[in-house]
């Protein structure tokens, strides 16, 4: 298969945020181009915008329907190979299921849906048609979030017995949806963003990258959830308490109006032989923390790392990879499996190394069931889907 | 008054570790002198402790209510000015009354004592005799907490809306008591630490960190108390959602099975116009956080910290203090009070600042309310007292 | 203008290192796209991996002079608009004064060429054919340095007193050139690299950063260049003393037996009213330094920084940028010139910030300089071109 | 020997800064007790200076010459065991002279004389009358510069390579020796404090700190030195190249025009193995380095570490020890040795592990040869004594 996979992109039109984003990330690696849009919902402003990328006006369509009808109907070489939904929540699952009808595959920005409901459709609707879909769960594409992944699944800390994931951002610490801040109008917006703000928002990535480090499942948790800003309708705060599968506890924090914090994840997971700390706003280091030995400062890119986190590097150590790199590995990662596909060979285990649509749902149900736990009197609330 | 307070110490004797740390904090700034002890349970390791430590052998007494009562018939300017107790928490109410009961003035390790009522009492005690009690809340000597403290009170982030503290230690991961570690062995031990372990020995801390920096109570809290090593009679690891007086809401997570952990005790806070973080084991430095403006690098022995940071500061800027420099600033201010009384004068706000029996009611009131809250099915759990 | 900007690449085949650097950074921000490339002095390696590019085989030349020779004769929109050279030092020269004979701007790795001579000479070719050219000293492109050369430029600090520039790498601890370590084969090798190991492979970097941020110029230098490693041909440690233009002096450190360093470039600037620190190897972090308030640590993608640091940013703050962003900041403002004056626009202060070929000028004359420096007995050697 | 040591201070009355440095760090182990003193040239000041610190009249003695001379005709019992000489550089020699004449031990601060001849005479006059000097070279008493110290000796890192030493404060960043302040009007008065000003203060501190760490010796240097704020007498700034007797290579950077600094003392060492790296302002940390493996997060009180380390340590790990503390150890390290001798037993290698009169020597050897290579325009300037 000689050539780059073909992206079509529904969202991203100028102003966007988180689609520009998604382009550096797909185009980073030289195995993606993008090959059309239906860049908005207003369809001059998506022409308008497709033209800005330099795409030929045939290739700016007026709507995701009718680029996935057109495309589909192209010889394959020509057509789109999967379409990157990047639009809010409300607007992923109907272009997500056209887009598996018609038989592309999916890119989809989380959480996936924008109910629990939605996601198990889509699940089911990916397991019928055998097509991909990846999840774009930034933080867990980060090389040393793989090496500290890889070192739990090693044992290397024994059982894990508490993991602790803080979220805090201060960017909702005042009620900036009112000034027009285009990012927060539709996060507080829960016909825009469904049932949960925050927890929708920025929760979803700590419990992913909770589960995803530690190797468990989330199977209990309390949650105090909190609209801090008066006069917002969802949720800006939340403190969660956590139970895994193997009886390990856990805390996770998510905040919008941590004021003055940036984008401040953070992780530490405690086992019976060591622990480990992870922080995303210096990503390219993760410490590990022994009982009776120095702790030791890991560094991406350097040859002592696992596969895992080698496999996801560009870089030699020092010479720091961030979160666009991160990013660009969902879509590196999600490419090498669709071309394996494509050209009928086995994805490797590091090719499969994205997050899949049992995540979406995951996610989904985490809102779910922390948006009911918050509500309720009771203190342990059953985690399952 | 023209002589160092004299301190008779309850305990300390060979090889225990808080005794020796008090001895330190008491003796650092020249205001205070070690003038007896009765160090040990046994009259023997009483006498060679006090000799070791160069007290004459009338000095060294067999027992406390031995030396509580010689002592006491001492005329004034010869006798002891205040007991110091540094015993195991079991061990601190009998000998606290009977000093109290005699006239003496009384620091106390924490927590206070064994349970809330015994507490109670001493509070009462302490009321009638008007004699001071100094708590020892080490971390609460902090001049970067008091700079932290100092500019909350202040107004410079408006209403206290989040408060996170951590405090993960790793010395409990394994069964260390089984090995003779004497710390452990008392610690774990319900007959001489009460009914909590964690939450007792550091949960304690971090709850009177949280309070006292933001000038907050705890008014409801839901617990997750664990015994997570096997084998352990109380609490090793506890992860609590917090409610305020102010509606603020916030996160206490105490461990001493947080493999790796040293002392990590860790405190956030954020309010409408800014927050602020602060590590205890990087203690000269305090981080402030702005929306809209880069954060700020307070640094202890700086002019431009506020009167309660500076009056607790013995070097200039870039000469780390400590540790044992916070626990002295206790022994420091409480030793100011007690002279001022003497002298007949009134003790300034900076001088009166140390955790008093308050304090301590508080600190045992909060251990049984979480202790309860753990074993509690219900969510929230009021905290009164 | 509707269209990307088309690309030759000169070296970069497969497994070399900075090449895929080269094609990342230019590729990220969707202005430039790969049209053609001699990756290899092997004509074979050349077309092998252009193929692996995706590139059609007719844009995968045997050599770059038929690259430039084809490329030129083909109408202006079917041609490359400029050649990115990455090869090793001594192969600079030669195509880039081709490409620029035959009205290709150019994009050229540093140190730009062997000799101080060849650099004159480029520079005059530039000057004479109005060509571009852009020198990648990619730390010149990090936002927070950006900041920093602003606020030095906006006289935030007063007059500049002193730079400490420090350029730490390990990975020549060893005689790694004997183990086959492609880049340290060259890199050590008088023919390969010229006069210099160290000081022209990093010690360029760091002298040329060191002038980019304080706006000040070495007048003077004192160097110990030394050869640390038994059996190597060229320096790979060194320490310069330096005077600049303003009276300021200096230190410039550059090793590369600074045994377990990644890439730690880190600077300090002084000036009269405060100083500024930046560490590459952290790099969306400024720290800023003033005399009676709280240091303040300055992050990447926020508002109050400089045009200069916002416009040479993609994320928001939080959400780190790194080593390929800084690159891809060269190309990008390099790309936005080059297409401003094809339109026949005026590029802005913004789009012409990317090292040129004044740049390189001053960079071999300082390989020259502090390597005839390190030679002299006489203390003081004064750097002019 | 049942009791604490005498100290007589010389210097250190009301408004001294090291003074009561000196007192806390003598006092911090109850080895040692303040038993008289001449506080200040000023008898009156003595006296009420002496009386502020809780002494009696009789011990508060109105100059240095009459507190030897009295004190050294009591019983041996009631004298003075040593004095704490603490006055500005020009009133060392005299007293410390005096002192061991009348046969007493000498603690002194550093720089130890005016002159280097001066601090010959003084390590003749300790030679022959046998008693102890202990110099105050306070930095080289950290636990983790001892662990550094060890680790080198220890041959883990091999042959040492390189050695990064640099010292930057900005306190005198400005005249504020015209404002009054009474530390900068000593400091850079040429009859206070001699022919150096900065290098004399940190500089000799950073080299002793240089040789202390790494077992070298300098044997050639190349220096720089500056005034940087008009109308200062001495020196304020300087950067130095170095040369150690095994061959390596260094550098030292001292400066107090580091507008905003505090005191960032802060040394790396590059051996053929590994490296190491430690900074005052966060002393309980040593990180070490290792080509192909993570660095390593040596921290003061862990069971890992050297004995030297640990013999150095009050506080389990987590609890940070500071300045004070690192001061104390010189202080306690000198009393037990002082001890052992009285008591005519052997001190052991840890016990003597203090700055000695040899220090001295080559320290005042270090500012004389640092100024004259700073008035040399030859490059490398041998450093012998």
């Amino acid at each position: 298969m000689n050539r780059k996979l073909k992206m079509g992109m529904i969202g991203g039109g100028k102003n966007a945020f988180i689609g520009a984003i998604h382009r550096i990330a797909a185009n980073m690696d030289g195995l993606i181009e993008l090959h059309c849009g239906a860049f908005s919902s207003d369809p001059a402003t998506s022409i308008e915008s497709g033209k800005a990328l330099f795409l030929p006006e045939s290739k700016c369509y007026a709507s995701y329907p009718e680029m996935i009808r057109i495309e589909s109907q192209l010889p394959i070489e020509e057509r789109m190979d999967f379409v990157s939904i990047v639009t809010p929540n409300f607007a992923h699952f109907d272009p997500a299921m056209m887009a598996l009808d018609h038989g592309f595959n999916v890119v989809i920005d989380k959480p996936m849906t924008l109910t629990l409901a939605e996601a198990k459709k889509l699940e089911e609707k990916v397991k019928e048609t055998g097509l991909l879909l990846c999840l774009t769960h930034t933080y867990s594409g980060y090389p040393m979030v793989k090496q500290a992944r890889a070192m739990v699944a090693n044992q290397q800390f024994g059982s894990i017995r508490k993991v602790i994931v803080e979220y805090p951002q201060g960017w909702l610490s005042n009620l900036t949806e009112k000034d027009g801040n285009k990012q927060a109008v539709w996060r507080t917006d829960p016909t825009k963003s469904g049932i949960s703000g925050c927890m929708g928002d920025i929760g979803t990535h700590a419990a992913q990258l909770g589960e995803y480090i530690s190797g468990l499942k989330i199977t209990q948790l309390c949650a105090d959830i909190n609209i801090v800003v008066e006069g917002r309708k969802l949720d800006d705060d939340g403190n969660v308490l956590l139970k895994f599968d193997n009886g390990a506890n856990g805390v996770l924090i998510a905040s919008q109006i941590a004021t003055g914090e940036e984008n401040s994840l953070k992780i530490k997971v405690f086992g019976e032989k060591g622990g480990l700390e992870w922080h995303q706003m210096e990503p390219n280091t993760l410490i590990i923390k022994w009982p009776d030995a120095p702790a030791q400062i890991y560094r991406a890119g350097n040859d002592y790392l696992s596969n895992a986190a080698q496999f996801n590097t560009r870089t030699p150590s020092g010479h720091p990879e961030g979160y666009l790199e991160a990013f660009a590995n969902l879509y590196r990662n999600f490419a090498l499996t669709l071309r394996a596909k494509i050209e009928g060979g086995i994805p490797t285990a590091e090719m499969l190394d994205f997050p899949s649509v049992a995540d979406g749902v995951r996610g989904m149900a985490f809102i779910e069931h922390v948006i009911a736990s918050g509500k309720s009197d009771q203190k342990w609330y059953a985690f399952k889907i």
